[in-house]
């Protein structure tokens, strides 16, 4: 019993585990919260590790607080299926999924079989969603929590005005660089919702680096008790001290906010291990190395079992130096890496350009730039309207500012003041990463598909979605060279290669050659399908589509891009994003007289989790599903 | 030179102004800056009553800081039109424009031909825009001033590192409720803009009533504080005050926020006595009636003359008690009113229905069914995201949330939290008032036109766009015995007369048989020029094209409908939004491979402002160029 269970997981990998048996003998006898916490530990670092990516700084250093919270709510019971909680405990970060779905299964919500199919599809999704049973509320968009535990409170005292049942939110320390955070505290006070609890994961690094080294936050108790809550303060890696907060919490008339302090990564000594000078978080997502795997396996299990576990590897925290100095891991060429690369060029080339981004200097391919022009950078933290409207003052006044963040961050949390720029005849450059359908393993709330619908019928708006560097670059100067505000939707995928050497707006680019039926994709995702789906038909029965990509998604093609299309008897194009006014529109109504039909294959309403080919498969959008749709259409 | 002068507005009403060369005259011999605000106002004043609406208690109680801030940046010179300011100044709650602008009439950057165009084509909109000359920035939409402070800031310090002018944003006590405003101030703590200077127009008063009985906003001191500002209070009323608030912002190194207490309305006595039992304040936006207006320049303009004003109206100060007990002026039906009476009626009927709104009770029509039912209704305040996600969550615990704002604040401000909640199979039903181009006085800020883009995008969303009683009552119950999320966009105006008993999604209602062209409209504005479109084409040469509403506006027709359709010539759809997958693209869609050809008549891109009439015909939206749409078509 002193050993986790070793399994192969859906990807292959072999990977050690607690069943929920171990789990529930542990707790049987020796009934120690600490150690289940470090059991759930391992759990959560497996699945992510069968999945492939995954958060797992913040899970180790949210899981103790998460453990007792779950006890706190059920009692002694918390590990039996038939435990009954008194109120709802949710995590408004969501990146701490692993974590929660540890605890899910340590208290009997999830089955051993489930635990290992994070980020699959018809398994957990990347963020919470109530999909899963037991799962109070999808989050994974930070700043909703509070607001989310007043209407779970509310709706508890419209069905029984005695109920005061404690509603825990967990919230993560740079989720609240948020306004809706600081927005959601005062209406609490007024309607008197003591029975909320806000407890803060408070390990004081966020997605990049430090928190005070993003945007700090300054007198969070000033803050938080200046809006009339109750403030407290634990030790969220002490079991007593956590309780302890729990229960002031709950017997105090006010709502009440307890800033747990954690270290992020706790439980692994090299995770632990980022010291005030670092710049970069290297555990803050994404599976880890081998070798790194099986070291926090061993450093893992004893806090469980209260014994050494077996096969220490050597990759122990004497050597933990040997990790510090790790750069982020390199990444293949993706549509991010070209731009990390283009965007110093550009702004060695004009001065005017400012950049910002939302806490994702890595992720969004501004850390390169930011080096090299600190001055014109400004890390906004996660606050994208606070972003957005900066930039807007920024164009009036003759900068041109390029803005970014994850497509539906940047996108549907700004709307509005995308829309206010866009009303100032200003120029501001938006790029949203991580648009469309993949990647498709961190769920919903990161999946942009509203995005186009929104961008196309904002005023001014041009969007560009660019499937290679010539696309993205001729884009690129493209806009810094006209008066409009511009959207750039960009997939992390491979680009393809490039096909010519310009490309302006109107314009199709021809990939293959064909006849008879055509197909037009933007971003290199469905452009790849595409691609294989064009190979597949040449080499099953010699017939060949065309393929073209179609950069500028949302305005008519030019004359020649027009006369190209109409000699195709089917022309069939590829969205990336639920209906809108865009590619599949503009085709359609510039072909409207001629005998060319238009068909549009594209992703319409919620869009699913999984890994990517599950996922394009499901919504069929992957290059056999395209075959199959073409030959539907009977021409080829 | 005692008297203002009296012209002729625009809209024919008598009204009074001092002309700008009797405001320097007086500065000059004076320089009594008190008495410039006095004369400010009753130019602010004049200007609304010539626009016939406008914001007028806030601008009263802005005023004197206002004109002191101006100076402040301008020194003595204020008044000329070569004068220099040192720094920016803009307000972000914009609903003080009339005061705004009245104080660029006092410095030389308005005409005297200007003050009275306020809110006309061309003239001077609603909410301040950059496309007056003069204004820095687009504001109207609340919480987004600091965040646009620290652009302007940030780009002078990027031409001048050297740099520390002032930018100056005026925001409003009820916009604290904003949570960009929170959002906005680590950052400009962080990067040391000591040039920041925000000032609390402090009233007490939001759109409805006492900022203490909307949305409490605790300690704002302490929050402040919290966010390492400097803050100050002073009398917001008193001259030297300001200046001195200004002085110690100015010299303090951290950014500083001004709190300035003010009257609401400061300057008319029956306007300034709104006491702390009253739950609706009447002079928060419109014009006034007609003795009232008379009264209150015979108070204001002593102010600034130090005079007694001829005229006196007999409606003085000790007349007050007269104007307290006015209830909300009665409203023409219209489908704002047909709401607010049914909605009592559906809650009485559905005990799971929670009503929710922003701060615009009177305006979103929840004023009768919140005092019916208390327990069911929450007050927002100005505060959307929150809402939104509130009511995501009791939706989830079964309740039906009702969530109301004005459309472009509910879609735009918490597009994200939509989206959110659309992901979780909820219901939430989300009603958007001013949706589209009417009215169009306010300016862009309050124009929805992205809204339709937007939520047709959100999966899972159903929109409706009800032009009578029936197709609102039907629509409603509808959404009420169904899974998924509804956007009712509700336009202010005149409802058509219902046309028959119920209507489904997917119909048609006929309005007026016809042949050969049907034209398809969406709720009363365009509805009703269409309605005229016909009446005249009728007359002139006895044709008859037919029209039809179409209240599901983002799905397909009905078999029926669409065998209805497919037997006219020419289709031509009415779209009161820019372009999106709506009535346009769906009825094209299901025509394709009949022989009736489809067209668009709608708005795209930025939408004018002014009143009702002036921007229809300058969008070719009314019914005289839908007479001329349909004679070029050439079929009728």
């Amino acid at each position: 019993m002193t050993n986790p269970t070793v399994v192969q997981a859906p990807n292959g990998s072999e990977v050690s585990f607690w069943r929920r048996e171990q789990l529930l003998a542990h707790w049987s006898t020796r009934r120690d919260v600490k150690a289940l916490a470090y059991g759930c530990r391992l759990n959560a670092l497996s699945a992510i590790q069968a999945a492939g990516s995954g958060h797992i700084g913040t899970s180790f250093s949210s899981m103790d607080i998460m453990v007792t919270v779950r006890q706190f709510l059920a009692g002694d019971s918390f590990l039996t299926k038939a435990h009954k909680d008194r109120g709802i405990f949710f995590s408004s970060k969501g990146h701490d999924a692993p974590a929660f779905y540890a605890v899910m299964h340590l208290c009997g919500q999830l089955e051993d079989s489930d635990l290992l199919t994070l980020r699959r599809l018809g398994g957990l999704p990347g963020h919470p969603e109530t999909i899963t049973p037991g799962v109070p509320t999808n989050t994974g968009s930070l700043g909703m929590g509070i607001s989310k535990a007043k209407g779970f409170i509310k709706a508890q005292r419209l069905n029984d005005p005695a109920s005061r049942n404690p509603v825990v939110v967990m919230l993560g320390d740079g989720e609240l660089n948020e306004g809706q955070i600081w927005e959601s505290l005062p209406g609490a006070v007024r309607d008197g919702f003591s029975e909320l609890i806000a407890i803060v994961d408070s390990n004081n690094i966020q997605s990049d680096t430090w928190t005070d080294k993003t945007l700090p936050m300054g007198d969070i108790q000033k803050r938080v008790e200046g809006s009339g809550w109750h403030y407290l303060e634990c030790d969220g890696h002490d079991i007593e001290g956590i309780q302890g907060a729990l229960r002031a919490a709950e017997s105090d008339p006010r709502p009440s906010f307890i800033v747990a302090k954690t270290i992020k990564g706790s439980g692994v000594s090299w995770m632990e291990a980022f010291d005030q000078s670092g710049d970069y978080y290297k555990f803050h997502s994404g599976a880890i190395a081998d070798d790194l795997y099986r070291d926090a396996i061993v450093q893992l299990a004893p806090g469980f079992t209260g014994e050494a576990a077996d096969g220490a590897s050597g990759v122990g925290s004497e050597n933990r130096n040997e990790f510090d100095g790790l750069t982020p891991r390199p990444r293949p060429t993706n549509m991010l890496v070209l731009w990390e690369q283009l965007l110093p060029k550009l702004m060695a080339e004009n001065s005017e350009i400012v950049i910002m981004d939302g806490d994702l200097s890595y992720d969004t391919g501004t850390h390169l730039a930011r080096n090299q022009f600190p001055q014109r950078y400004i890390q906004a933290g996660i606050a994208e309207q606070d972003m957005v409207s900066m930039a807007g003052t920024m164009a009036l006044a003759g900068k041109t500012p390029i803005v970014h963040s994850f497509a539906t961050f940047l996108t549907m949390r700004a709307a509005e003041q995308i829309f206010n720029n866009a009303t100032e005849y200003s120029r501001v450059l938006y790029f949203g990463f991580l648009a469309g359908l993949v990647p498709s393993a961190p769920g919903f709330s990161h999946q942009a598909v509203s995005d186009v619908g929104l961008m196309a019928s904002v005023p001014r708006m041009r969007l560009v979605e660019p499937s290679c560097l010539v696309e993205l670059e001729s884009a690129a100067k493209w806009a810094l060279n006209q008066p409009d505000p511009v959207f750039f939707r960009m997939g992390g995928l491979a680009p393809l290669e490039s096909a010519q050497v310009s490309v302006s707006p109107g314009d199709l680019v021809e990939r293959v050659p064909g006849t008879k039926s055509a197909l037009v994709a933007s971003g290199p995702l469905l452009a790849q399908e595409a691609l294989q789906a064009v190979e597949a038909l040449q080499n099953a029965n010699g017939s060949s589509p065309a393929l073209f990509t179609m950069p500028w998604i949302a305005e008519p093609l030019s004359a020649t891009a027009l006369e190209n299309l109409a000699s195709f008897e089917q022309v069939i194009v590829l969205e990336n994003h639920n209906p809108a006014v865009a590619k599949h529109h503009f085709v359609t109504q510039q072909l409207v007289g001629t005998s060319t039909r238009v068909h549009r294959i594209g992703l319409d309403g919620i869009p699913a989790n999984g890994q990517p080919a599950e996922v394009l498969a499901h919504h069929a959008l992957d290059g056999k599903a395209i075959v199959a749709a073409i030959q539907a259409l009977g021409t080829d």
